[in-house]
């Protein structure tokens, strides 16, 4: 007994020695993890005061809403089948608070601004549309009509887009018109039962002159992407009159042939002397379902010491920068007190405006001019998914809007924000001559990113912010180019893309708000660009020659600072300030924009006040709080009478000579659509921006203090005294990953009412 | 003893199972390490084929070198040291083969093209430069003296570059002529001393015209970054004989005021007649040494599976890309036989020229124009910093060159190839009408470096190969402003950056070969662009309006096809094939250029034809053997005749209809130096390159196929079968990462003789 005790505790010895080896060999390829907070606190600290900028919460939503429905001499409805004669609480958004305000309350002890939201409603009842602010939050108690003081002008309802509820009767009403007269007609020639079903897509505006509401509807196989199916059927309703009894279909186009009536096509394809459509099997060349299995995984971008940036509520603070952010639902993404080592250098930066332009033979392409900022920006800022439209360590926001639905609705992961390592130096330079020497540092910059789904197209949105003290405004288009079905003089407009699909010729402009603050709201416009001049040189009197000038000029007024489209511009731009800097300069930052943009919509067409924005590159006007937005959630339905025509901004020509500035900035690009776009645009070479670049801001560049900086000097090569690098390989750990989650949520969506 | 032999075992068996407990808890958190192989095979197969563009071997050019000295006729010497009045071996570099003979051994099985060097002698003895043919490798039996048939004209001794051994001389003279008789006033004006020690920066071209070489020296204090330290002490030396006795110090610049010979500023000094130059301390701000620690670590790339691509010699495999690779030392880096999916698309992509032009009072940068090719482009990429010049993990090639040493030298890590996830979706598409549904792809893509540091500037070369077929040629400058000291007058040429040191204005102008052969090499070259025209509506034929219309042309001529700056030119440029694609369009790339440039300098001026191409943002000529490069060695030293003048390839205006064809393109961007350049100009904003595009060269968009595709529909959220990311958090491992190394080793060297 005491030999077998003795003798199991040798093998329990044995055994559990033996344990511990493999342990130790089983383990000893094994990395830590890596933190998942961040090593070292964010520098400074986070601003309460950004609060004033910050989007409505859910709470302040319910508010708003609850007491505009207890205004009972209003009588809006919230019903998401609001019929178009009833009063519709459309849109519900912050009241961004006026600049002169907000500047006394954070730089002057100033009294915190009223928080108030925008109310808008369509007053079907009525025939006209109002906007409201409300206020002040929470528990608002009084709403005043600030239509006339925004647009000067009443704002008629023919202006409103169409809501749900509107959408909601006229697809009935196609069913009964349209789609129950003409089954066999849509049977024989689109293959459509059961299972193959029609979808509709829109052509914008709705007619050709103020007041009109006649939209032109193209038909397309209800597979994946719509947009890139059309089946070569189009129909023109009339839906003006808030008597939904009174619409009507007013033309079709069927294979290219137009009719007055459903009657006419009908009689006229049953005598068969209407060439019909051959009936072709559905082809799903839109998916975006892969077509191989996910393979290697691609290169990720990892942080190994936890992010490096800090997000609270609606503030960020990273290595130098801060700033506060918000998604408007209309205009879209926007950061405001933007700082860099504490100083402020924007007051905002945001989206304004996203809008195309179409060419066509066939009338759902053929008149199509697009302002998305009527159908709301943000307000199709969607979830974004981890590791492809952010990397899946980024830090993810979500995001309340109240539109054209019963109640305020969440949106998960709406917002990303993440330091991004660009994969090449900052600044670098290798020095052979004397001394080997290196010195460096790689450039990771904060990324700031919406990505916006509006139908078909979907535009990605960043802001970048640099550790040289550069902002960057940067736009990539992706997702389904808009097309329609091929008939006779198509190719005029564009390239086949798929079968029977003609990809229409199309533009992309896209319009930012830069308001700037340069050592102080009161600043120039300043140009700056070379010139060769013809120099006796001073060294050699008798010779002459053509050498490189600086030519700096100042423009003082709105019109001389209103550079146009293709009109030669000096290369460099600058919003300075008469404070210099060490060296005498005028401080100042410059805007470099980068843009294939251009011919927007001749000046003749009676569309073009609409967006008459897009006839600059980059204007300079003074700032003014009645001139906020430089389009309007009115301007893509009556755009021949815009309730914000931006020219007239300008119209006034006012000193822009030490006067608080705003730059609206132009980008763009033509998009001749190509096989390529099939299923969907890349980003790659698709896009446009501007760079916000310190210019004499500094006395030097300011990443010279980043602690990123690298430097080898003769025998220092393997020290990571100065660089990071030289340890990385030793230090290497797991990154932390938070678990993926897609997908809305129940709780996520507004209570809907029975009635809806 | 049994008793303390039983409790001894009870008590080790207690501490082995603690030590056991001990070993999961520290190692339960472990992650295991990443795959330092690929998890899956590359796609395709390295082509042994590409090895006729390599470029030669160490062994290679030892071959080609013994050669050349035991050929007693051509009397050539390899000492460093080499007098102007000796025969010096200057460069050996590939030949690159002919595209015919290439394109019959890799497409229809033709002999294996003789592999040959080129090789540069300076005949100091005799006054002229010779090229060679050298061959065949290895083993070298032949000779054949190329010049004239490469340039049309024998090439004056006076064209050549300076080599190490003139620098020698001319730095002994400058001793002896300038700083022993000068001693005084440079230590009085600058603090010159043991430890203060001047260096000198020169001024380029030497002169003014044909066959002179005078150059202008303007005198640095030795800091980091010397470019940024001038003060104010400039000289001209005439060093045009090969006798060097003859050599003279001609003009001397002090404190901005002129002197005929150092006698006579020797004497006005004495004399107090000059208006000194006050003697300020020296200030090291052009320092790259961080001034703070490192302390969190930024964002980092990593390979989770390993590289998703492959290098074998010089040639890269990747997803569906391939192709051969080189870096000459005078050109710079180039790819040849570039294919996507086994199809040829671009026969040579390279670097050819950098150009800067500057703007000065003073004669160091007063008449400054730079031809980076002629010191050699390629010759000067240096060693790459991990983590801050490549992402740490990527692929690191050595190279190996033959210019102005007494042997071949190896230059570890000079090329970087990676794969780099940009941070955003290549595409995607949310779709929230119907069906919510998700699909998309991270743009990941494959990178191919270098970055050249010749003298100041630093340029990043990228070629950049993305999964939708597209490929990018980049360039971002960094690295050091020129500079000159501030007198009356500088700042009409530039802003004051550091103390009495003026930024001058200056250019950049980068230009590229891109040598497309689009579905085989004979193809055309097309312009797309939008034009508004007024139509009557098809659908309301009483209504006219302006509607986008698409707008192609043919260029016929190579001279049509010669776009210059300042011009309107059509958005959309392709090089296409009359093959067409499955919707009838004619398969094509197309360039988009991205660029600032333009001014690149008055054709009125002598030097303007040494850099005739920068007149043009593209220029389209017909393939030549001929017409190899847009610019020479010889073309900075005498740029009033150049060796080249791509103006000349034009001339001729062949057709370019159903031709092989060659894009050149030029980028590049005016820079206005500012305190922020100081103590390094940042990539951000400084740069310019172009984009080649699939457009209908394929049926669809390519990167459908990618494996990286990811879908989530209704119901599949969380599901890993389409979409890798939903797994990613389960996965991770702590990447494996090669130690760390930088710098010049023994062996890299070129064996210097004791008389070197």
């Amino acid at each position: 007994m005491n030999a077998l005790v003795k003798w199991g505790l040798v093998l329990l010895v044995l055994f559990s020695v033996l344990l511990n080896l493999a342990l130790v060999v089983v383990f000893s390829r094994r990395k830590p993890q890596c933190a998942a907070r961040s090593k070292h606190a964010a520098q400074g600290k986070h601003d309460e005061q950004s609060r004033v900028f910050a989007d409505l919460s859910r709470d302040e939503y319910t508010q708003v809403q609850d007491y505009m429905l207890r205004q009972k001499d209003l009588s809006t409805c919230t019903r998401l089948k609001t019929r178009p004669d009833e009063n519709f609480l459309f849109l519900i958004d912050l009241r961004v608070p006026r600049k002169s305000e907000v500047l006394k309350y954070l730089d002057a002890r100033g009294p915190v601004p009223r928080r108030e939201a925008t109310v808008v409603v369509f007053y079907g009842a009525k025939g006209y549309i109002k906007e409201y602010e409300v206020g002040p939050l929470p528990n608002p108690t009084y709403h005043h009509d600030v239509t006339r003081e925004r647009y000067g002008t009443d704002l008629p309802l023919s202006a409103r887009p169409v809501t749900i509820g509107e959408y909601i009767v006229r697809f009935d009403m196609l069913k009964d018109l349209l789609f129950l007269p003409l089954s066999e007609l849509l049977h024989e020639s689109f293959g459509l039962d059961d299972e193959h079903q029609l979808q509709s897509m829109e052509a914008l505006p709705r007619g050709t002159r103020a007041g009109e509401r006649k939209t032109w509807i193209s038909f397309c196989r209800r597979l994946s992407g719509m947009y890139i199916q059309p089946v070569g059927f189009e129909v023109l309703v009339d839906h003006h009159s808030t008597n939904t009894s009174q619409w009507s279909v007013e033309r079709l186009l069927y294979n290219g042939q137009y009719f007055a009536s459903v009657d006419e096509l009908q009689d006229k394809y049953r005598a068969g002397t209407v060439q019909k459509i051959v009936k072709t099997p559905w082809e799903d060349y839109g998916s975006l379902k892969p077509r191989t299995h996910p393979l290697q995984l691609g290169p990720q971008l990892v942080n190994p010491e936890g992010a490096r940036y800090s997000v609270s509520h609606n503030h960020v603070l990273y290595m130098d920068w801060s700033f506060a952010f918000g998604l408007s639902s209309l205009t879209g993404m926007r950061v405001f007190d933007v700082r860099f080592k504490h100083e402020r250098i924007l007051y905002e930066l945001s989206v304004q405006e996203a809008m195309s332009v179409y060419g066509a033979v066939t009338p759902g392409m053929g008149m199509t001019k697009f302002l998305d900022s009527s159908f709301g920006i943000g307000r199709f800022a969607h979830e974004l998914m981890r590791g492809v439209d952010c990397p899946y360590d980024a830090t993810y926001v979500d995001t309340y809007r109240y539109v054209d639905l019963p109640g305020p609705m969440r949106f998960r992961n709406s917002i990303c924000i993440f330091e991004l390592y660009l994969g090449q130096p900052l600044r670098r330079h290798f020095a052979d001559f004397f001394h080997n020497s290196y010195g460096g540092m790689a450039n990771s910059a904060l990324v700031f990113r919406t990505i916006t789904a509006i139908g078909n197209y979907d535009y990605m949105w960043d802001f970048i912010f640099y550790q040289n003290g550069a902002v960057e405004a940067k736009v990539r288009a992706t997702g389904y180019i808009s097309s329609s079905f091929l008939v006779q003089d198509s190719l005029k407009h564009g390239h086949q893309v798929a079968p029977g699909v003609l990809g229409n010729i199309h533009t992309h402009f896209l319009h930012f708000k830069v308001d700037l603050d340069v050592a102080g709201v009161e600043n120039m416009f300043q140009t700056k660009d070379m010139e060769y001049r013809n120099v006796s040189l001073p060294w050699m009197p008798q010779h002459y020659a053509m050498v490189p000038h600086l030519v700096e000029r100042t423009l003082n007024t709105e019109q001389e600072a209103a550079l146009r489209h293709g009109t030669k511009t000096p290369r460099y731009l600058h919003i300075s300030s008469n404070r210099t800097n060490r060296w005498g300069h005028e401080r100042s930052y410059r805007l470099q924009v980068y843009s294939f943009a251009g011919d927007h919509l001749p000046e003749s067409q009676p569309e073009e006040r609409s967006m008459s924005w897009a006839r600059y590159k980059v204007a300079i006007t003074k700032h003014k709080d009645q001139e906020q937005t430089s389009s309007s959630l009115y301007n893509q339905n009556n755009m021949w009478s815009p309730a914000v025509d931006f020219s007239t901004f300008i119209q006034d020509n006012e000193s822009i000579y030490n006067q608080d500035l705003v730059a609206w900035v132009t980008a763009g690009f033509l998009h001749i659509p190509h096989a390529e776009d099939i299923p969907n645009t890349v980003t790659v070479g698709n896009g446009g921006g501007v760079l916000l670049r310190p210019h004499n801001y500094f006395d030097e560049d300011p990443s010279i203090d980043s602690p990123d900086s690298v430097y080898v000097g003769p025998g220092s090569e393997s020290s990571c005294e100065s660089n990071r690098m030289a340890c990385l390989a030793q230090e290497t750990c797991a990154p932390e990953l938070q678990p993926f989650t897609y997908g809305v949520q129940e709780e996520d969506l507004p209570n809907f009412s029975e009635e809806d």
